[in-house]
């Protein structure tokens, strides 16, 4: 009998379609697109100049910015989404709403070394990269017209990357809160108000003693396939501690993510063959009511990182509903990832 | 200076990608997989015994079921994602919640001939496949453990689609509302607990006032380019006149959507050469308070289809956000499709 299961969070039902179910191996061996050759890559040590101009760089202090020696360099998207200058002008046009596109984007060149995937990066390396999405955010932060700033990557062609096969990632500040970040908001807030308790603790408390849906578990975080995932192979990673801020963490969590994100990468790419993947950061909006006040958002919400890698395709059912449909039994996608060697 | 445009119904905001922006001819020429040989096609007729037996066909009164003569069969799905036997249980696991996976899933064989694309069929015929929807949805309305049936196609194979060039769309009945139809009624509700007035009545004035985004109208029937679509030459066909209810279309009526939807389906086709799409078809859900009773959803919500054709990958940032990225104007778009002959 499938299962209809929903997101705790944001209310979304997922069926599982246990009869349709596929095993583990029948998700692997959809080629992607090729990368495009290193010669033509500028994001390698040395193409320095085939970017704009660095905002962040970890490099020692004796090098000029935009030249080598760097270990991981920040620059503005050279084809934008959105505007850094001008003014936010919000204005109605009959019953419709627009707004100038002004915002940030920005990529984040994880390495000097022609890495396409970032579970090849060391776990030092990655910690500097969660350094780095850190110092960004928190100067974003400071311009007023900024709610949001969402940090994602996109591996491989499936995944919404292009054909550059250095490892890097993104991050977009909007002027206005995401629609997906609010309900996540929303949800949390009205468990919160029932319950006073934040609901990601409750559900990292649960998995933790359930067992069943857990990849892995090292130091003070937990990565887990979700209750009600939209995609096979789904993954969460979640401080166990409360904080819904992923800016406040401290240097040595930084290298307990990175150690995590790493293993979680690894086992998708050794146990799946690689696959197109997104992840995407979701912590707490910037102009929120600060602790201390009247509920605050900071007791309801918990920052946490979402994988999805990219091994089936979204049809009309889902777009129409917001359901979606999910080959795998999650506890099963849990299992065969735990027992990947990485 | 790129644009964020808010979509009225349901909040979500959209980049318009100006300064990224694509020439339509560009979207064009992506090669879908190909459909397989008609050989295997288990749709054609003569071959009705490769489907479950019909539920529903159109067919003369002397022909038995399940025998060659059909017009138009519907056919419960061979992997069904829910099943129609059991009842209703839903209970808690902790934070989480689960029902079992009680519903219904069937095929709408749109035609007896192995065309592929519904764009093909005669306006008559789809008159015929609108009537079948109809037919349907309104028999398992009559079951009370079902909230709502979802109608949607797939059609090729980067849409979700088999690799079966035979003409067809789906239906699933689900226990549950889903979360984008409940989004849309809170949206419409909103807003008409501030104007007195129906959103979509609204929007389908100033559309046909401000022509911009018309791609046809016909009869009592308008296409628009949406004012914030997710996707490019994303089209929403809507009835000028208010209806909530899809099921209510007269004959007449359903003969001026065979016409539209197979003239936008033609103009997609022709003019973005054979693209892959999904399209929805929303209506307000079953159980609802009828017309007299108190703010019946009858007044604020208004049916309608929306079509996507797959021309781009969705990435990171659009799953962490729910924020979309259109990379083409969508008064351009209207303009290109209104200029395609078809």
């Amino acid at each position: 009998m499938p299962e209809l299961r929903k997101d705790p969070i944001i209310g979304r039902w997922v069926i599982i379609a246990t009869d349709r179910a596929k095993r583990p191996d029948q998700f692997m061996g959809q080629p992607d697109k090729p990368f495009e050759p290193q010669e033509s890559c500028p994001f390698c040590e040395g193409r320095e100049s085939k970017t704009p101009p660095e905002i962040y760089a970890y490099r020692p202090k004796h090098t000029p910015a935009n030249t080598p020696g760097w270990d991981l360099r920040v620059v503005p998207s050279i084809a934008p989404f959105l505007r850094i200058e001008g003014d936010i002008d919000r204005r109605g046009k009959g019953v419709y709403d627009v707004t100038n596109g002004i915002g940030a984007h920005e990529i984040i060149i994880e390495t000097n070394q022609h890495i396409a995937n970032m579970a090849d990066l060391s776990a030092e390396q990655i910690a500097k990269v969660v350094t780095a999405y850190i110092a960004r955010v928190s100067d974003l932060e400071r311009d007023e017209r900024f709610k949001y700033v969402l940090v994602f990557k996109n591996y491989g062609w499936q995944a919404g990357a292009g054909r550059i096969g250095h490892s890097r990632s993104q991050l977009i500040a909007t002027p206005v809160n995401p629609k997906r970040v609010k309900e996540e908001l929303a949800g949390a807030r009205a468990y919160y108000d029932y319950h006073e308790r934040c609901i990601f603790c409750d559900l990292v408390k649960q998995e933790i003693c359930a067992k069943e849906r857990v990849v892995l578990d090292i130091d003070g975080f937990i990565a887990i396939v979700p209750f009600a995932p939209r995609f096979p192979f789904e993954v969460w990673i979640m401080p166990k501690e409360h904080s819904c801020d992923f800016t406040s963490l401290a240097p040595l969590q930084r290298l307990e993510l990175g150690k995590i994100l790493k293993k979680t990468l690894l086992k998708l790419k050794i146990g799946l063959n690689d696959p197109p993947y997104n992840y995407v950061i979701h912590t707490a909006p910037f102009r929120r009511p600060k602790a201390g006040y009247w509920k605050s958002i900071d007791q309801d919400y918990h920052w946490h990182i979402e994988i999805t890698p990219r091994l089936t395709r979204v049809a009309g059912f889902e777009w129409g509903t917001g359901f979606y449909i999910c080959p795998i039994l999650p506890e099963d996608a849990a299992k065969f990832l735990r027992e990947v060697e990485a």
